[in-house]
């Protein structure tokens, strides 16, 4: 956690704007001619990426000043983002205690509890007095702790038996024992859970940090607030990305390289259209009943995408409310009535909609002949029909995605099109077979 | 912000997991049936909405006693989420100073820092010595301020000189004046700045706490980092879904009414369907080229949706793109070669896949007759044409939305899709004239 911040704009402010469309060289370039007044600031607020492209580019002298900047867990951030010939080089740039400190965080999975902690954190005995504990903090507010704010009573083997925030120290007797005045039932999170997890226990309660213990008890670290709101922003980010049709991204789009962009969009799109050639089978099927009623073709696209439109509402209802845990697995069939009942509602609207336009153009251009209102009765039904599905096909998948252990944000918008389109054209074809047999057909 | 947690999981627990399920009625029930060591914990764990729910059910001594539970900005939430006629019955509950704070608070939009903020801090005198400052915070610990952590040095005219946060008191010489010990150009919100720029403030430096100030540089009040999380899943939320082709909800999804939902979502999906019936009209004017043709109908849906989805994934890259600040207007240039490259090596990879289904249902169906090899070529090159246009209109419809001051998260999975529909008919049928007239046409 950072000290209160000064708001001087100037040479940073501006560099941070041209920032993005800078290529690595460039940037190392304009960060060395910073003036030192701005330059500590500019590089703590740059992305684990954005310091690792400076850093490589600095003289050895000035990379092993930047580098000890920062602290054990931005290091093992910045790490993960080299090449693996390019880490033990920099970790020879630390000091051995938090070379170690660093090594140990490093063996932890990126996205994990134990990948977000800092081991750094303010301890205390149980047995110390309230003022001997504040005492003993103020020594240790000096060393580059990750916070003051929360201390973590611990026993000799390292075991977490309590904690007490800082202004609960503060309001105490400062004769009475740590112990009595602690939280002796801590909320804590293993080192392995995974991130998502973590910021949902921050978020429901407002936490400003936690401890991470491991299995024996034993405290290894605190993953604070400003980390969680990084982790958030990622999660949305790869979330939006998986429902927008691809795979998520690494990086931020514009530090993307072009192949590595391509290869992340090229596979769901190849995967979809592949999908979409069944509706090539389909209409297949029905093309003698095309070449009888051309005019079929003319509202094919609008109601198949009718089906897709509504169909991408209701996944991205249920996929962001499964992300936010408002909605759960044991749901589905409460969400199964609604939407369907959605859907219809949603269908019947439309099809007051497209049926109107059939009159209309049929009363003012005569497009449709004698069999106009049948055609209007073929594309109305159609589309209750086929909005019904897509409502119904969309808040399902995600459901069914994540019964089978993926991710739901993986019931994208084309993905949910494309499974609709196939539907749409059956019942297209199925509800015209019925009103237009034996007139049109 | 919180005291450490207490992990007791119990009846509370398994009520949080209920709840999304339960009608507002049942709600009150349950909570006045959890034992008092659970019910404080749950109740400050629950949204503004939750919360404004139960008060309302509640008789009317509880009422009081829950209300006042919480902080001056929490309370403001809470009446934001009540009819205007169940307003003033509650700011009676309060005590007098609460309920001029709170007052205070309710001027300012919800969205904006002055909506955020929380009158609570922690305020010392430039002249003050260190000494006297950690005292004089000593005592101020034991009242409800939002956060001691930061303590704001103000002058007689309640203007902000500076900040230090606690620790650095606690670092410094006891006897040095508060103002040699200050950060003296802090950085400040305006009261009426958005709170998703308030957010990305927060984002960049990771603060924990921001002061907010009027026009005249008094200060009003701090914005804390667990509110500015809840802004984060907030916005995130409203985003997804205005992407997913919907006007966003404004309470969770299970709590959103039957009838509000449909309105949220036909409004769009009208309007689409209108957009929609253009490709009824283009495929009017090809109506003769069709009826020599059927074959091209079976392609239409596989081509055009494959402009839809290339066009999904561009508009979502781009749209959070610029929601995280990393691309911004004046990148457009640079954003639009980037997306036509990749837009026509995306399209060349999908139109080698169609063409290649055409060669191989002829090569084992026959489907296509004498004509097959024509009908490959015109796949494959609309697919190109189909799949550039998608990938250059999903990137630049966010540029084209905010440039017209509207969020570029409108620029929605279906509404790219919808308006690439209709160049994608016009593309293919003018590919198939060029390749199949004087053959098939």
């Amino acid at each position: 956690m950072t000290p209160p911040p000064s708001s001087t704009p100037g040479v940073g402010e501006s560099l941070r704007e041209e920032w993005p469309a800078l290529d690595p060289d460039a940037r190392a370039a304009a960060f060395q001619r910073l003036p030192a007044s701005e330059a500590e600031e500019f590089f703590l607020g740059l992305s684990a990426l954005g310091q690792a492209q400076i850093l490589l580019r600095l003289p050895e002298r000035e990379r092993r000043l930047w580098l000890r900047l920062l602290a054990p867990d931005d290091v093992a951030d910045v790490l993960q983002e080299v090449e693996p010939a390019d880490r033990e080089g920099l970790l020879q740039l630390l000091d051995t205690v938090t070379r170690a400190e660093v090594r140990a965080l490093l063996a932890y999975a990126e996205d994990d509890a134990g990948g977000l902690m800092s081991p750094r954190f303010a301890r205390v005995r149980p047995d110390m007095s309230v003022e001997e504990a504040i005492r003993y903090l103020q020594r240790q507010a000096r060393d580059r702790l990750e916070t003051i704010y929360y201390a973590y009573v611990l026993d000799a083997g390292q075991r977490l038996l309590g904690v007490c925030s800082f202004r609960e120290l503060f309001a105490a007797s400062p004769s009475s024992p740590v112990r009595e005045v602690m939280e002796d039932d801590p909320v804590t999170i293993d080192e392995d859970t995974d991130q998502e997890a973590v910021a949902r226990l921050f978020l429901r309660y407002g936490f400003l940090a936690l401890p991470v213990v491991d299995a024996e008890g034993r405290m290894k670290g605190i993953v604070t607030i400003d980390d969680i709101v990084d982790v958030l922003q990622e999660e949305a980010t790869e979330d939006v990305q998986k429902y927008g049709g691809m795979q998520a991204l690494d990086a931020p789009y514009l530090q993307t390289g072009f192949g590595s962009m391509i290869r992340k969009r090229a596979g769901w799109l190849t995967l979809l259209f592949l999908g979409e050639t069944l509706t090539a089978s389909a209409m297949g099927y029905f093309e003698d009943a095309l070449a009888r009623a051309v005019v079929l073709a003319v509202f094919l696209p609008l109601i198949v995408s009718s089906g897709g439109n509504s169909g991408s509402q209701a996944s991205t209802l249920i996929v962001r409310a499964m992300a936010l845990g408002e909605v759960k697995l044991r749901d589905v069939w409460l969400i199964a009535r609604r939407e369907f009942l959605a859907g219809a509602t949603l269908g019947v609207i439309l099809a007051a909609v497209g049926a109107l336009r059939v009159v209309l153009w049929q009363a003012v251009f005569g497009s449709y002949g004698e069999h106009a209102a049948r055609i209007a009765l073929t594309v109305g039904l159609s589309v209750v029909g086929v909005v019904t599905l897509g409502t119904l096909t969309g808040s399902m998948l995600p459901f069914l995605i994540r019964r089978c252990g993926w991710d739901p944000a993986s019931a994208s918008a084309p993905f949910v099109a494309t499974v609709v389109d196939v539907g749409g054209v059956v019942i297209y074809f199925g509800v015209a077979q019925l009103i237009l047999g034996g007139s049109l057909l």
